[in-house]
């Protein structure tokens, strides 16, 4: 069906009633896909209907579509009644023509790989229409999945509810007049509302079905490579809280020269960062600690319920009072710049390890040159990288390329999204600029050009509905880390 | 519990009814556990029954065991009568027993990681019992997990209950009168069968649950590192019957000389093996798809109703009468001595992929010697990489160890489970050995020191019930490939 050198393709259907985090997992899905480097896009059937809501008079198209009913186009509960035909068939249309959008960007470009509709699909009908709308405008179902977030722990939907409050149906409302309207809405979803399940099992439909963010994962007929690396991310994710930090070496005797891509011992420079690192990581990690025993000990107080989805842990320990404090591991690369950074941390305090996968990208080669010897010896070698730094391999035995580097990190971001103790990675230039575009969601082009200033250090703490990013600069001159203000807008724009 | 310096430890507790494949699958997955080098074992209550059923008076312990009932032992299905009270506490002394040697083996060494307990566990009570004998050892369920494997398909359970006359259990009985009473066995665990679900989910134990070969998997709480590991594994799991190829590369210009390690074009005896090769797997390709395409008329004329596990595809043809051909897929390294010996495949028919994760093993500093150089320049060296093979990394930028090796094989070995195409990977030899380590079910010291027969490939069919693993040789004089017999018993002992 595609040509042989168009990227493999995937349609995603989401289904779930309102409020299960479909959005949330598809941006962070979306993300992981982008990533891999499979180009990957999200359409939104809300964002359409919000839209529609505006259309005003303006020509031929927004005549007929006000003729499809679009003037009754709106937020309230009302619009969502299942009883009412008119309406049902009104956000059918939506639906469709969000799918429409889909097919036409994922069988027009041969570098589109992944659609994913997001919507919530939640009865039969619906997805029939879904499904017979895909079959002929492709001919046949080979790149449909369906995926669907289901949630049934009370405190999750809580919160969830309360989230869209502040989101774009309800921004500008009385808060308990629009929690009120939202959980009509829902129950009008509700009435009509059928799970993923024996349907499509009969019309051997491919689905992915998550229940309460992963604590249950249903899968059926997941065969194709995508669609696999779906479930394999949604094998690995968790929303605790925790610290994910990401550091590079201090320098070493090769940076203080500029040569890149080898083995090589700190500076007394490189040094001094490395004993001011372990003071700066002990205090945050200290910091945090606290402020977490204080929430707990607040929540306790206030004798709310534990969610559930705190004490998903294998040995859980739900009948602690305050938590446990998290573990810290701490990942090197296996080359000494990094794994001397590490050095001062005290292992009864910290698992090391030390990863071949942290490597710094290998520069085949050219390694122990520097960038002005590559251009001055091997000017058709700088000139192609320059070019295509993300696809250009460095020559020689085992030189890599970014998109290298992406690959051979895969397994590390899996890890960092399946654990929930607190990370520290001491790595290199290249592998923090690869790692940082995943959690930024940077890219093709943004990445390789993307700016790390020398000394930076950078800290994600996951939280339940994204990440904070912050960004800390060294000042050798106090041997402390500063904290950047507004860092992500300022160096990694998105 | 266990010390930082031992291996992660996972205790894997069957359920399932017979013949739905337990031990298919438990054998096939701590092969590739094992592969990855943690270290796996399945323990059996059936052998354990079988043992016990012998037993005789054979001094103190053989007179305690018989007191507990041993006499009846038994494979007859009078034996697994759930109304007996006696017998199911004598059936779940052995179950215990087994987890007993189980958990010995597990806490009782540093090195061993993941113990399987091959049993039906097909109660709730005798799962809890299981549990509680555990949680008593151990102190916690931290480790454990439950699989279940299930199986709706009705074909797939029929060609499993036959395939249980030739076991340990039937083997000299009349077939018909083994079937009969095999099925009485499987009615009785049926009486008291509960699968996998809400009681696993209020105690919160994580849990595996694998449908007809994986059409569905479900999961519950898998969060370990290892247990995600063994939920990838199985959702890479197929039954296909396929073609999969492994050769090296024809001789490079450093091969002619003994040199490791580097990019080098093929030899003129190396161009000539590659023409050879192109003939061979094509003449292969049209003797399996001839053979596949008489079976299947065969089927088609005895009106047999086919299996629905074949149908399993996505954009399943069920209604083809005569199967299509299986695409081909061809993977070289990025190195040129395997690119070349691909280039006689045509495009219109294989489709063919260079993988930087099947380039040859980087000998780091040491890429371009001969092992003689080797030996007289770095002494030390030579030495340290004969000593242990497995891990020692060449030094220098890159350099690896076999282990490495297994860690960047490893979505390769996923990809070729997950694929239904054929398959032929052109690479180099220390690839091919641990590739073939992982299908031969080699443990550590055999891995490192497996003699691959220069210009030897290898051929690897899987089977419902296996591989039918094949070696061939290369002879020059007349450019064929030759069957070798026997080559698993001669070259490669398990």
């Amino acid at each position: 069906m595609a040509p042989r050198n168009a990227a493999p393709k995937l349609v995603i259907i989401m289904v779930g009633l309102p409020a299960r985090g479909k959005s949330y997992i598809v941006r962070k899905l979306s993300r992981y896909l982008n990533w891999l480097q499979y180009d990957t896009r999200v359409f939104n059937a809300g964002e359409r209907r919000r839209t529609a809501a505006h259309v005003e008079g303006r020509g031929d198209k927004a005549k007929e579509e006000s003729r499809l009913g679009r003037g009754q186009f709106s937020s309230s509960a009302a619009f969502f009644d299942p009883a009412n035909p008119d309406l049902v068939s009104a956000r059918d249309q939506i639906a469709l023509e969000t799918l429409d959008e889909l097919l036409d960007w994922l069988s027009g470009r041969d570098s589109s790989s992944i659609g994913i509709l997001d919507a919530t699909n939640s009865t039969p009908k619906r997805r029939q229409r879904v499904l017979s709308h895909i079959r002929k405008r492709l001919g046949s179902l080979d790149w449909v999945i369906f995926f669907e977030s289901c949630c049934f722990d009370h405190d999750i939907l809580e919160r969830n509810f309360r989230l869209k409050l502040n989101g774009p149906d309800y921004r500008s409302q009385d808060p308990n007049e629009a929690l009120r309207d939202f959980r009509q809405r829902v129950a009008f979803y509700e009435k009509s509302y059928v799970p993923l399940g024996k349907a499509e099992e009969q019309e051997k439909i491919p689905y992915l079905q998550v229940i309460d963010v992963g604590r249950k994962i249903n899968t059926h007929l997941i065969q194709g490579f995508l669609s696999n690396q779906v479930v394999e991310y949604m094998l690995n994710f968790n929303l605790s809280e925790r610290q994910i930090w990401i550091f590079c070496g201090g320098e070493s005797i090769d940076d203080s020269v500029g040569r890149i891509g080898r083995r090589s011992d700190l500076t007394a420079s490189g040094q001094q960062y490395a004993a001011s690192l372990v003071r700066f990581i002990q205090e945050e990690r200290k910091r945090w600690e606290e402020s977490r025993r204080n929430r707990g000990l607040e929540d306790h107080r206030q004798a709310k319920p534990r969610s559930t989805h705190e004490e998903v842990t294998l040995g859980s320990h739900a009948d602690n009072k305050s938590p446990q404090p998290l573990d810290f591991c701490i990942w090197t690369s296996t080359m000494p710049q990094t794994i001397q950074t590490a050095s001062g941390f005290g292992d009864e305090f910290f698992a090391k390890s030390q990863m071949k996968m942290l490597d710094d990208l290998n520069a085949g080669d050219m390694a122990g040159l520097t960038f002005e010897e590559i251009a001055a010896l091997h000017p058709a070698v700088y000139a192609a990288r320059k070019q295509h730094k993300l696809q250009y391999r460095w020559p020689g035995l085992g030189g890599e390329c970014y998109l290298d580097l992406i690959h051979r990190l895969r397994p590390i971001i899996l890890e960092l999204e399946r654990r929930k103790d607190h990370m520290l990675l001491v790595t290199h230039r290249a592998v923090v600029r690869v790692l940082l575009s995943y959690f930024l969601d940077l890219r093709r082009d943004d990445l390789a050009e993307m700016t790390i200033p020398k000394n930076w250090g950078f800290s994600l703490k996951p939280t339940p509905y994204g990440i904070d990013f912050s960004a800390y600069s060294y000042r050798p001159e106090s041997s402390t880390f500063y904290l950047e203000p507004d860092a992500r807008s300022r160096f990694f724009p998105s």
